[in-house]
């Protein structure tokens, strides 16, 4: 299939990661992590995170998101999460199946939650009919391709340990949002209170695998069982350590991250100004989101695979992603043209 | 780590399969299944195990049997399996966590069941206090090495249907018991109404996936939801398929697991006869059960990783794998006489 | 404690009620429902319902409530309810824990779904990133004290069948509905196409227990099971039968309910004159939800229990009851209208 | 339906007990425990079981059960129990539903395990692939009839504790032993270390309603909160608590259970040297477990109602309750020796 706009998981592996994973398949090797390879990017993820991060490297998004919600929190308590959260409208209710507690979801413009906004879903503490808020979860950069800035983050950190909750950030992109704060993933994480991360790699060149990085030592208690128990221990768990030393090695990462940022910042130069094209949402990440007519969008879909984002709305969302190039761009903007002129 | 025998599962990627892995990172593909390389693999499945059979790739073994156990029966329904299944002893519980069930385990002398050990757990049919036994779970090989014939096989499915029941087949090595019985995979299993199988790969050359194949078309609704929500769903799933591809093509399967099955004869006629050394199972598959003194064994974990399997008997699994060769078998086994002999 | 308007669950247990446990309460019965005293009052359930109509008594409302979910659906679907559903705010996350489903929820006006409303969450049918809609669930009266005319219900009937959903009233206060609405509890339910009721009787004088009402055959299979699994299946089931067998017995549900709606009334006809009062919603069954001064509230409070239902908002609830008498309500109107102009 | 010796749950209300459910029907009380009649019926639970004591009513004993593995672990934990348990065999999977656990049973003699029994599931500690046992749950008597010596009890005590493993009792039949002991409840479960009990009380005279008595003050944390999700709160609860008031006062409970035990050595007398009938189990309780032929206790069930324990092994259970009269026992006894010599 050409390359397209669909998601940044329709890309491939990044031949740096493929080169790391022939690397390592040599000998015999402990299963389930407790192999030199593992322990050798743990210690890359502690160089990023801090001292204090503790790696567990699981299947997919959903299983550390999932796993990271039941390190936080029982049945009886609570999430509060941006309606637009991958955790609620994109995991098939993994959260409620595995878990089994309630989302609090608020309403947001842009994907991001505030302080107003969480406390909306800060009462009926002690009252035992009510699901006990007890985390905030964020997506960074969220599901709409915007940002949280480094105050933003904290503000909302500074919500939760006032009320006794605990902060997850969903990073299924985490790089990308790194590049565009500008800083380091310590600095947007460990350093202003987070307490754990579903830290992404699949969406910027991993073939398979991701990883839940635990932050606040209170939550190693019992998480390799659940881990286990919840079916994402991987038995030849050299083959994702790997991927992931080739994802910090030479800042692979932020590399891959910049160029896919850098190419929706082109896609959105090329199609904004297109009389009848509508870029909904500020373009801080490698997602750019358009409303356009219907019938265009549909006719546009027989070339290129993408989502309709909001089908009711006409909204729609393109995906840049670290091998996508500038004539990719040139071709799909020149054939959107054509169709709004048609 | 030298090469040794304490997992199949801690042996690499076999070449043909890492080509394989390398020969799709081509271009974008849809995510979730929905590309060209999955469904051609899926038509290589069906050419395995008969026309009927629906293919649904996870990531490891552990969700394969809980994704059939869900599939199968409902909360207040039962497995009946053998005490030593992988689903009872090796899964931290999942099967109670994320289907809700019991099982109805069963001692066994040597890992099988039969339909005289299946009845005992076949009663309180109706009566509301009971789960109510719905599929009985066998494991091809078993976890002690030996081997279900087609008959024994065929006696269980029998009982089964006799009582509205189904079948599974815990197959994470099954590659090694159907060369062991000289028989294709739809012998094994469609033909003879087994209902669906847990399929591994990863233990016999792949780097990481395997298969939920569904023979009974009653399983497959709601299958694919129930594969998400259990977080068992891959993106970037080309990447299983083509791993299952290579595995197909030109029967590499066979030849890895008809070479380990060879080396475990040849580690069993290695060590059988050194005076003070029991082989406690048949080797009909690719391990080898031995009992042996506790201060060899221990001192032989110094050199070699392998699990003690029954600490207080004195028993230790040794695996062979796509990998072993003579020389590590003749190594291994010097080394052990040695040690008897001191 | 001295009567007041709290909830209809403050007020003890309705005379005949009482004599109708001590009736019973002669020789051995059959344990779980299997006695005679139960099936009789099977059949006062099938004469209020419809000779399709099953049984099945449970502890609470809760219990009730996630058992028609359970029954309903899967894990990997969901409910669609106003987002001021009891299933939503008020079971503390059971139906997320025992089910492990998503409830979609909508922001309602007044409590009542529409089919507008509804439709905002029909989308994403097939897509298995999404939680399947397959249920509507309605509360009558609502929780806001407001009720869905048979059209109204209908309507959503209709809605539900045409995308292969199911219907379920939450009818913990049943009656109330019933005799505001002048139509026999068949009129309601099943003629109409609902699938399955939670039949409240606690609130309107039973001492304990309620009635999970399954109108839809397709719903009985495993009902036993799963109700017992749930830990709602009672031993000693003859006295739940028992009090429902009153509650039928010459319609005291009825004259309870007229009563304690009438008491609504007389309330709301108190308190709508007093300036700084503003009754928010249609009184249409036995609540009561005023809007007034925090200060007056809270004074009001130190006199008698009430809930405040939106603090933010200075909105609280008064309940009538079987047991409330037009002097109650005397008194709490002076009190109340010396507090307000204070 | 005629008194006889199906179960203890088949006689009803003990008088006093239904006395004082009226008593407390007058007025309004606070919903869900936070009424006066709860808090005076906490204190003579503390006055029981200790200060420290701090009790939850619930429904019924799967419900105590399955709170009480709720709160003592999570769901990659188990508890190690006897093969025979109730929470084995009895509650259709309740815990592995509601709590998602493995439970490690352990075949037994008597219903009794042991210290030696015990140890054979404790190994596996800190191995992601094994169940944690974290608990062990006896029943007292046990579902045989049989009891725990004040020795053996604190021996089991003393092995989990070793193990950091915590202890639970299930006592729906609490009262029978603590007669047949001659000691106090608070001798024969905090005085010896153990955590947690689920106190029935249905079975010997109560209506409806069992309690959860946490003795460890760690376990209380979240409970209220868990026992609400798992469906198990009572709105009208001061029905419950004048239950156990009057179970208390004068020591109803003990007459009671003294009277059902005596019944049950009358009975045990009166069979024990029929031909051919062969008492299996001492009875130490109020149950008496008989084998004969099966020709006779399927004739004898054509005139009274009890349950087939071993249909193999034609193994009956009897069992007597406050209300068995002496009479009872005769009518019985003569027609089974009729029977017997038939």
């Amino acid at each position: 299939m050409k390359r397209g706009f669909g998601s940044d998981n329709h890309s491939g592996i990044c031949p740096e990661v493929l080169e790391a994973i022939a690397r390592v398949n040599e000998g015999h090797a402990l299963a389930y992590g407790d192999d030199e390879y593992c322990a050798a990017t743990e210690k890359k993820f502690q160089q990023a995170f801090g001292a204090q991060a503790k790696v567990f490297f699981a299947f997919n998004g959903t299983g550390c998101n999932t796993l990271c919600i039941d390190a936080m929190l029982r049945s009886h308590e609570a999430v509060v999460c941006a309606e637009t959260a991958h955790i609620n409208v994109d995991e098939c209710g993994a959260p409620q199946r595995i878990v089994g507690c309630r989302l609090l979801t608020v309403p947001t413009p842009d994907g991001k939650l505030t302080p107003e906004l969480v406390k909306t879903q800060l009462h009926g503490f002690g009252f035992e009919h009510h699901s006990q808020p007890k985390m905030i979860s964020i997506t960074q950069p969220t599901e709409l391709g915007t940002l949280y800035s480094l105050d933003e983050t904290k503000a909302l950190v500074a919500l939760a340990k006032e009320h006794g909750m605990l902060v997850h950030i969903d990073g299924a992109r985490l790089g990308n949002a790194a590049v565009a704060l500008g800083c380091a993933f310590k600095e947007m994480t460990t350093d202003i209170g987070v307490d754990a991360v579903s830290f992404g790699g699949t969406k910027n060149g991993l073939m398979m695998g991701e990883a839940v990085v635990l932050l606040n030592p209170t939550l190693h208690e019992g998480f390799k069982y659940r881990r286990k128990q919840a079916m994402q221990l991987c038995s030849k768990m050299r083959f994702i350590a790997a991927q992931f030393d080739a994802y910090f090695e030479n800042d692979l990462w932020k590399r891959n991250a910049e160029h896919s940022n850098r190419m929706a910042q082109l896609l959105y130069k090329a199609v904004k100004d297109i009389p009848g094209v509508k870029v909904v949402y500020p373009v801080q990440a490698n997602g750019v989101f358009v409303q356009l007519p219907s019938k265009v969008w549909t006719e546009l879909q027989k070339h290129y695979f993408f989502y309709d984002w909001d089908e009711a709305a006409d909204i729609v969302r393109w995906m840049c992603t670290f091998d996508t190039t500038e004539a990719d761009i040139n071709v799909f903007a020149t054939l959107l043209k054509k169709l709004m002129m048609a």
